[in-house]
């Protein structure tokens, strides 16, 4: 999407230098600043420090990373001995491990001279698969979003509240929650979308805000606690999120705090919607809160926060009690019957096993003989 | 309560030179400062820079500052003009003016020789009713706590989670919703509190996290969003909160996020319970979305963020987009239909009008006749 006017994308060949390009995100919002990746380490950096994050893009780094591997050393031990030092930087993201096996499968059989244009082509070609899927998925959301308008009326616009950051900087391009947003911007709907800041990491106010402002979409950021008094009070029409995993019943697992707001939706007579692509749904889930298991993160994140100080270097500063203990679960789980409806790259469906399997016949199958 | 293991108070005078000790608010939890109060003028400071807050907390330091102001000049024009001064100092706070008020009535008959003592006097008696009142409503909720402690049985602690600092710092001691932790914490009941962090002024984590850590209190510090994971996983037992106003139907306004805790208490069939004085109860008020109006803050309060950096100054830093938008609406109104119970200083009822005027029958007379 837009960055000061020009069209951007998170991760980007550079066929003149056989390098990849990305957009450091640990400088957001304070800075957009461009790194020039060149080796495996390189990448493997990248995506430790979080300057590439996002279960999407982080794969999409990670089998660049692979081509940049080759390119210094064509041998079976980049694809060994790198990718598991790729694997490593992130040890529970699931598209990391499915793009390092993917590039593994399809170089290992190549003679050394043609793998590193393979993995090259391979690597833009997931780039790519992940860009057509969110066009995708904002399709299908953007049908929701128009007819909001219609019911709303002409020219009223459709107030959107979204947590954390599932928008284009999670992706390659457009974003999974954020995908439907941007395409009813440049469809001319009229949009204003809350921001939840998104404590402790603050995605949201560093990214999702940053991201809206760049493209030109009116939004304004809010503590994660003041979406409850803005939908009491009708100044919200929809409720739009991501989802990391979804069970096959309809479950969502998010970012911590997404439950707190499908509560006061559920409340307010809101609709509640998920955008996620078909890769993240667990088939295998039944129950969201007994299968999935919650990620206990750095304490650090919530006892100490970064932001640009006065003079314009970033800062970071402990906002709590030194001694008082602090606990930081990553994700919470949003109960199917706190929400209205699925957003997948193959349309909406109802959060239940029937309207799951009812859009991925083929992958409720396969997945569940397994 | 207790300060590094010796019991304080958040304001008392200091006889020997007519002055007035306050610990300065502002410097916590970083720093434990100590200052001393000599004029109106100081006391007008402190309040207006928020060293002293809390709605209890600042009608008793405008009333030791009509009694500072008198001490330099007993005259009329200290009651007039030097109160004037204390009331523009937070105009919405209704204890504030109640203080005022209450020192000019019973100032203005005495002659001036009389007038100095005479407020150091009442300036007491109001801290100490503060204190005979919050110690009530602790009474009253330790019955509360005392019983789930027998539910749970014998050495089960019993996990409260708190929202804001309605602590012993928002009042002269015991504090409102923390009252009857303290009780419980002294009479051997195993307590450990979740503190919501209370963005965007962080009072849980900085006010809440080093009253309880101060009195030896066991407590975790999160994220305001987590409390709805934690419920979920039947992590706890109790949420326990203040209020800045309560309608005489039990809708209860107080700090953004509360109504949050409140639905998902309600959705994991947890107690909800609200402590306060009924001296914030609005008798006129009947429906809180409707008849209570929400103050919109400072929208820096959201974008920024002050915190101890490594060296140990106090810095504040920018965490949103320079450019981006932020609203900030100080406070919720959480629903009766959500709300276990009200604990008052005259004991618990329902959050209805018959549970409160069951209670107060005098009070509900008085203010519905005027």
């Amino acid at each position: 999407m837009n960055v000061q006017g020009t069209p951007w994308r998170t991760i980007w060949p550079i066929p003149a230098d056989n390098s990849v390009g990305i957009i450091d995100q640990t400088r957001l919002p304070h800075e957009f600043v461009i790194r020039n990746l060149r080796t495996l380490d390189d990448a493997a950096w990248a995506i430790s420090t979080m300057q590439v994050r996002g279960s999407d893009l982080i794969g999409v780094a990670a089998a660049y990373g692979i081509a940049l591997g080759l390119n210094h050393n064509p041998s079976d031990t980049t694809l060994s001995e790198g990718g598991d030092k790729l694997l490593a930087t992130r040890p529970t993201a699931v598209n990391l491990r499915w793009a390092v096996d993917c590039m593994r499968q399809r170089i290992q059989p190549l003679p050394l001279n043609e793998r590193t244009a393979a993995a090259f082509a391979i690597a833009a070609e997931i780039a790519q698969e992940d860009v057509t899927m969110n066009e995708a998925i904002g399709r299908a959301g953007l049908a929701l979003i128009r007819q909001l308008a219609i019911n709303k009326g002409p020219n009223k616009t459709i107030h959107i509240l979204t947590h954390c950051n599932s928008g284009w900087l999670s992706s390659v391009d457009w974003g999974t929650a954020t995908s439907s947003i941007y395409r009813a911007h440049e469809e001319g709907i009229p949009l204003h979308i809350w921001v939840n800041e998104t404590r402790p990491r603050n995605q949201g106010a560093s990214l999702t805000a940053w991201e809206l402002q760049h493209h030109g979409i009116p939004h304004t950021v809010i503590v994660d606690t003041a979406g409850g008094h803005l939908m009491q009070h009708g100044k919200v029409d929809l409720v739009l999120v991501g989802s990391d995993r979804t069970t096959s019943t309809g479950d969502v697992c998010n970012k911590i705090g997404t439950y707190l707001m499908a509560l006061s939706a559920f409340d307010n007579k809101i609709p509640f919607y998920v955008a996620f692509a078909s890769s993240s749904i667990d088939w295998q889930a039944r129950d969201g809160l007994v299968d999935i298991p919650i990620e206990e993160r750095d304490t650090n994140e919530v006892t100490h926060i970064a932001g640009c100080a006065r003079g314009g270097e970033i800062v970071r500063v402990q906002i709590t009690p030194v001694g008082s203990p602090a606990t930081n679960p990553g994700f919470d789980v949003t109960p199917a019957r706190l929400v209205s409806g699925l957003i997948t790259e193959r349309g909406i469906c109802d959060p239940t096993e029937k309207g799951l399997k009812g859009l991925f016949p083929d992958l409720a199958k396969t997945r569940t003989e397994s």
